[in-house]
C-alpha cells in the first residue's frame, strides 16, 4: 500500500520521540508500504518561534512570518529523516517547496492550490521514505507560506489525494474518535468507522480530532483518514465516504458545545424582511450566527432565537442594539448545544423522538431544536449538559 | 551606497540583539544606503542543531544536515525584517534560494556557483531592506545546501560581488584586524586598511576575523570588506586591493601559530626523488604539510624537516613509519611557528634581518625559517612565543 502518515507536535515532541517516530515508520514499511511521512514542528517551536516575533511586534509583517514559522516543521523533518537513515531506511526530507505545495498568496493561512508530485514520486521510486515538512508550502512566484492552523494535516491529507495513497493515517496523542468526551462519558466508545460528514459535524460540534477543513479535504480528494495515536499500537478510527461503512449505526456521536450564547427577539412583527436585515447586519460583522429558531406567530408577532459563539455574545448585543426598532431582546449566556449526529438517522424515524424522551425523563427541558439529515441539535441549560450527554448516550446505546 | 552588510551569531545572539542591528541598519538606510543585510543564526542555535542530529547519529545524511542547518538562519532573518518593517522600513525576508544563491551539490560545504539577483534587485528598485539568511543556497536541481563554517560571510562577499554593491561590512565582536594578537601584546593596533594578500597570511596565521575562503572571494571578486564591531561605533578595518592602500607600511601584523609541530627526518640520501616520494605519501593522506625545509647536504645526505598541524602528527608519525627507510626521524610537538606579514616587504630589504635581530636580542633561537613575497615565518621553542611577538611587534614599531 502507499499511505501518508502524519504526526503532529507531540508526536515528534522530543529526540525520543522523533526516534520512537522512526520505528513505527519503519514498521510499516517492514510490512511493505510506501511511505509519505509528513511531520509537525516539535511541540512549543511555533509557539516559541510567534513569541519571537511578538518581541517586535503584536502585528508582524505576514510574508515574513511564515519564513519564520515554516522552519520548525523543517527541522523535525530533516532529524526524522536522519533518524530513518541512520536505521539503514533509505530516506529523503523534503520542505513543501521540495515536496511541490503550491499555495495562493495568503499568508499565515494559505490554501493548496495543487501538488506537483515529481520528486516525491522519483524518491518512491527509489525506494526511498519520503518525509515532508508539513504547515507549508509556496505561492507560485516562490514566496514561503504557512497553511494556517491544522496545515500539517491538510499537508498529508494534500499529498494523499495528489497521489491517490491507499491510506492517510494521522497520528496523535488520541486513540481515534469517540462517541462522545470520554471526561463527560467514561462509557464513550471509539468508533471504528465514521463518514466524512458525521466527522464534519461532530469536528464543529466540539470534538478536537481533526480540522474541519482536513477533513472537508479528504471528502473532496476522497481520501480514507485513520485517525490514531502515535502513542499506543490501537486501531484509530476510520474516517471514510459512507458506501465504505457497511453497517451504519443510527446514531455515531454525542456531542457537546459549550462556546454557546443565545439571543431571542419578542415580539418580531410577522412580516418578511425583518429577519433578513437582522442577519445580514450580523453577517456582515462577521458573526457566526449558528442557531436559528422562528415560531409561527399567533397575533402578528413571533419569536426570534438566534446562537453566536460566546466570545461574539458583546459584539453581537452592540450590533443588535444600534439595530433597535420595537422589538424586546433577551441575552443569555448559559446555555449550551448537544447534538445527536449519524448518518443512519436519515432512514430511520423516531432519532429525535428517543432525544426529546430521554432528557424528558431527566426533567430537562429543550429550548431550542435544529435537525438536519444527519444532525440533532438542541439546546438547554448549561448546568445540564453533561447529564444530557451522559442520558443520550445511553439512550443510543453508544456503549454497546 | 549599495551596501552589503552581514551581522553574525553573537551580533543577533538574542532578540534585544537583533533590535539593536535593526537599529543600525536604520542608522546607514536614514544615511541615504541601499542596503542588503545577511545574517547568521542566532548564537548557539545551528550548536542545538547539530546536538540534535547527534543524537540520533555522529554521521547523519548530509542533505538533510543542510535543511536542518539551514533553519537558524530563516529564523534570523524573519525576525530582523518584522523588527525593520514594524519601526516603518519596508523589508522583505530572502532565504538562500530566495536570494538566488546556487551552489553546487556537495551538502554541508557546497560552493556559490552564481547568483541570481533578481529578486534582491527588485525589492532594492522598490525601496525595500534586503534581510537574507545566510550561510545557504540551492543547487540547480532545487535541494538546499549550506556552505560549511564562515560560510554567512561568504553569502555577503557573494552578494556583494553580484550586485557590485560599494562596501561589504561584516559585523563581529570584535573591533577589526590587529597588528597582532592583543591577548598578548596590548599595545597592538587596529589596522585601518590592509590588503586582500597580507589578510590572507593573517587568517591562515591564526587572526580569528575572516576565514579565508571570504576574503579570497573578495579578492576574487574585487570586493570592499570591512570588518567592525556591532557592539561599539568604532570604524573597523578595510580589506581592500593592495592598489587602495595609498601608504603601505612594511610590516602591517605578527602571527602566532601554535598549532604545528615539525618532524625532521636526518640523513637523507641526497639524490632526487626522496623528498617526492615523502610529500606524495603525506598528501595521499590528506596531512597538511606547511613548512619544508632542507639543507644541502655536506656528506651526501641531509636533513629534512617539515611541520605538520599538531592534531595530524599521529597520524604522519604512523605514514612516516610505514615508509621506513634508513633515516632517522624526530618529532617536535614543543614548536609554535611566529610570521610577519606585510605587502610592503617586497620593496625593502632587510626586513628578514630585522626579524632575525629582534629574536637573537631576545636569545631566542631559529629553528627553521621559510619566506613568501609578504611574509616570513619562522618555527621557535613554543615558550618564547609570546616574547617573540612582542619583540618583533616593537621591533617594526607597530605600536606606533
Amino acid at each position: 500500500m502507499l499511505i501518508v502518515q502524519k504526526y503532529g507536535g507531540t508526536s515528534v515532541g522530543t529526540l525520543e520521540r522523533i526516534r520512537a517516530v522512526a520505528d513505527r515508520v519503519i514498521e510499516s514499511k517492514q510490512n511493505g508500504n510506501d511511505l509519505v511521512v509528513v511531520v509537525s514542528a516539535m511541540s512549543g517551536e511555533t509557539n516559541k518561534l510567534i513569541e519571537y516575533a511578538e518581541f517586535f511586534t503584536k502585528t508582524p509583517s505576514q510574508a515574513e512570518m511564515d519564513i519564520l514559522l515554516s522552519a520548525g516543521e523543517r527541522v523535525t523533518s530533516a532529524l526524522l529523516a536522519i533518524a530513518l537513515n541512520e536505521l539503514g531506511f533509505p530516506s529523503v526530507a523534503m520542505s513543501g517547496r521540495q515536496a511541490g505545495i503550491i499555495t495562493d498568496g495568503f499568508h499565515t493561512k494559505a490554501r493548496i492550490n495543487h501538488i506537483d508530485t515529481t520528486f516525491i514520486k522519483e524518491a518512491l521510486d527509489n525506494g526511498k521514505i519520503v518525509v515532508v515538512a508539513g504547515f507549508q508550502g509556496v505561492t507560485k512566484e516562490g514566496r514561503v507560506t504557512t497553511l494556517g492552523r491544522g496545515g500539517s494535516d491538510l499537508s498529508a491529507v494534500a499529498i494523499a489525494g495528489a497521489l491517490e495513497a491507499d491510506l492517510c493515517e494521522i497520528f496523535t496523542d488520541v486513540d481515534g474518535v469517540y462517541t462522545t468526551d470520554p471526561r463527560i462519558e467514561p462509557k464513550a466508545k471509539k468508533l471504528d468507522k465514521i463518514s466524512y460528514d458525521e466527522m464534519l459535524e461532530l469536528a464543529s460540534l466540539g470534538a478536537k480530532v481533526l480540522q474541519n477543513r482536513s477533513v472537508e479535504l479528504a471528502k473532496k480528494l476522497n481520501v480514507n483518514l485513520i485517525t490514531r495515536s502515535s502513542f499506543n499500537k490501537n486501531e484509530g478510527t476510520l474516517i471514510t465516504k459512507e458506501e465504505n461503512i457497511m453497517e451504519q449505526a443510527i446514531v455515531s456521536g454525542i456531542a457537546l458545545d459549550k462556546n454557546q450564547a443565545r439571543i431571542t427577539l419578542r415580539g418580531v412583527v410577522d412580516k418578511p424582511g425583518i429577519a433578513a436585515s437582522i442577519f445580514k447586519k450580523l453577517a456582515d460583522n462577521n458573526i457566526n450566527v449558528d442557531m436559528i429558531i422562528q415560531n409561527v406567530g399567533v397575533d402578528g408577532t413571533t419569536n426570534l432565537g438566534f446562537t453566536v459563539p460566546q466570545n461574539e455574545l458583546e459584539f453581537a448585543k452592540k450590533i443588535m442594539e444600534e439595530l433597535q426598532s420595537s422589538e424586546k431582546l433577551e441575552y443569555d449566556n448559559d446555555i449550551v448545544k448537544v447534538s445527536i449526529v449519524g448518518v443512519g438517522m436519515k432512514s430511520h424515524s423516531g432519532v429525535a423522538a428517543m432525544a426529546f424522551s430521554a432528557l424528558a425523563n431527566e426533567n430537562i427541558n429543550i429550548e431550542m431544536i435544529s435537525t438536519s439529515e444527519i444532525k440533532i441539535s438542541m439546546v438547554i441549560q448549561a448546568k445540564y449538559g453533561e447529564l444530557a450527554v451522559r442520558a443520550l448516550h445511553k439512550a443510543y446505546r453508544l456503549d454497546k
